[in-house]
């Protein structure tokens, strides 16, 4: 463990903060394409951040790839979801078969899909196409004890920034994260209640769509496992391992080697920005690195992206997970890169510039 | 004029509400797709609308058109616009090269660009690729008088609708609009201002980027222009024709034309909408023909869009106009079309559905 421990260090304290020598550069062509200046607003911003981060001013349209981590939760033995536990891997082999909602929105936006069994409490080595990291059969129940160990969490995490690492160095553009786990709402709310010092009631919704009754129940099941687990709000790791995830581990992992490398990363949905907050509390610059694909209707969500202080790209009444809305939101950052690689400035269109152009 | 009055009328009075008879059995099938319902939002239901709209439960991917109507404002001459008037000839050569940002976004989206010249104070005869339709050489000075006669409204109204019916005629399934007219939001917000009700300081913006100064100079002569002609606020034709202009009136002909014949139309922004405004002023049934590709900086689009009852599908701080946030967001709707004739259902992939699934 001390050899891991080891690495998971060398990279949090390896993030360093993007650099922005090129940023006037990139603005002197966004503001000579044939438009007023800033007017195509978002895109623009879009297409700098972009282009900063990965320190290319000249970038190709970019790879794409959304991970989708999927595990268990031993909390959804109380009762805490619409849906019974045994869909996580149901939904594993529907990913796998292309027929979920993600794989049809990766397609849509030219990205590719690749699930990771980071802990699903299923037998699933048969299965061909997944990959097969397993660290846990599930996570315990978080309101009887820790939902996994201080270790198994860390564990987790490098599995995110391995094959974080391996697709970038394969040359993948952009990774998008996305997950798929019964019971994960429960484990972000508890996560985005400590980390974010809010109570659980005004970070807990209804996830896959629970009735009043179920959603009351399952603020009680939060405070419980909050009370009974105490995590540290200052270590993040202790939050993560005690009323967390191993998805949600996984995406944290693949946002840190993610900004370790100097590489986009979209986040999708609640369950993800969980991630993104663990992972952010762990080395804030990581912030540099993310952009928010999309702001859900689960309550807590805008909660976490302004902590973080993120500003979403679309809203559109989203609350699937699997990465939907960041793989969406990559069409729009493309968009954005297409403006500024593919349109005519003013000199090659003899337009005429606007007076406050220059 | 008096064919032209009478075919405009039949157009008006011959759009219908959309049939909802198939509401029941697409809702069905989207509850049945592999997610929680309802949790894919907005694409569900920009999905459906589409629909509804074709009448089709099982609609092919849509053929997708966006039309930039040019036309020039003699309003310029009283400096409304950070950009001289020459700007809107020189873009059209622009478009119909291919590289301004409508050219780049639609590609980016697989729609086609057509450019009609409503009515550039140019000649433009001479350009290949231009759809040659021009009703005036541009407007007159609406702070000295009526910007065109009433007549002129409508035969602009009918090349809108002309181009629109040829486009669906020939296989296009759904229309975007756009527009290039420098001076043309001090219009907007002029007509906005009668047909809304809302004093001009309420829904005038910078446009293209002018300062406070020229601000308010745009406000005085929107004030003047609509004090000097009196539009009356009950006959949007008399707006249109008095404070409007030529391609705003060409995307009302479109909008119409396009409910008439049962087609989806995604407008742009507060440019695109003055245009709507005044289709939902004539009949109110546009509406349910009409997607908001997104909301504009500009200040007024906000009131235009509550004001017809519109939600918009993007929020990304444009203000380019050109059609470019209606093609942008025609992918959004394409991904909803996409989650309803690709995911897999409940059945097919084997999944348990969640406790109020059905």
């Amino acid at each position: 463990m001390s050899n891991i421990k080891q690495t998971f260090n060398q990279i949090i304290d390896g993030i360093t903060p993007v650099d922005r020598s090129l940023s006037d550069q990139i603005q002197r062509r966004l503001d000579n394409l044939t438009k007023p200046k800033g007017s195509l607003g978002r895109l623009e911003r879009l297409a700098l951040k972009y282009m900063l981060i990965k320190s290319d001013i000249n970038p190709r349209l970019p790879k794409k790839r959304v991970f989708v981590f999927a595990a268990d939760h031993g909390v959804t033995e109380e009762g805490v979801s619409a849906f019974p536990k045994e869909v996580t891997f149901q939904m594993v082999a529907n990913f796998l078969a292309q027929g979920a909602g993600i794989n049809v929105l990766a397609r849509h936006v030219g990205a590719d899909v690749k699930v990771i069994d980071i802990g699903v409490d299923a037998k699933l080595s048969h299965l061909d196409g997944l990959i097969h990291k397993k660290v846990l059969w599930g996570t315990k129940n978080m309101v009887k004890g820790p939902a996994m160990d201080y270790e198994d969490a860390i564990r987790a995490i490098m599995v995110g920034a391995e094959v974080a690492k391996e697709a970038i160095e394969s040359g993948i553009d952009v990774l998008c994260t996305g997950e798929m786990g019964i019971g994960n709402t429960t484990a972000s709310s508890a996560i985005t209640s400590v980390l974010c010092q809010k109570r659980p009631e005004d970070v807990t919704g209804r996830g896959t769509g629970i009735d009043d009754k179920a959603l009351n129940r399952k603020i009680e099941i939060i405070k419980k496992a909050i009370d009974v687990n105490s995590p540290d709000p200052k270590n993040p790791i202790d939050v993560l391992s005690k009323v967390g995830g191993l998805e949600i581990a996984g995406i944290c992992g693949l946002i840190l080697m993610a900004s370790y490398l100097k590489t986009p990363v979209v986040i999708d949905g609640f369950i993800s920005t969980a991630g993104a907050l663990v992972a952010y509390k762990l080395n804030p610059l990581v912030k540099d690195y993310i952009f928010a694909g999309h702001v859900s209707v689960e309550q807590g969500h805008r909660v976490q992206l302004n902590h973080i202080g993120l500003n979403p790209i679309l809203d559109l009444d989203l609350r699937l997970g699997e990465g939907t809305g960041a793989v969406l939101a990559t069409g729009i950052i493309e968009a954005g890169l297409k403006i500024y690689l593919e349109m005519a400035t003013f000199d090659d269109a003899n337009v005429t510039p606007g007076e406050n152009q220059h």
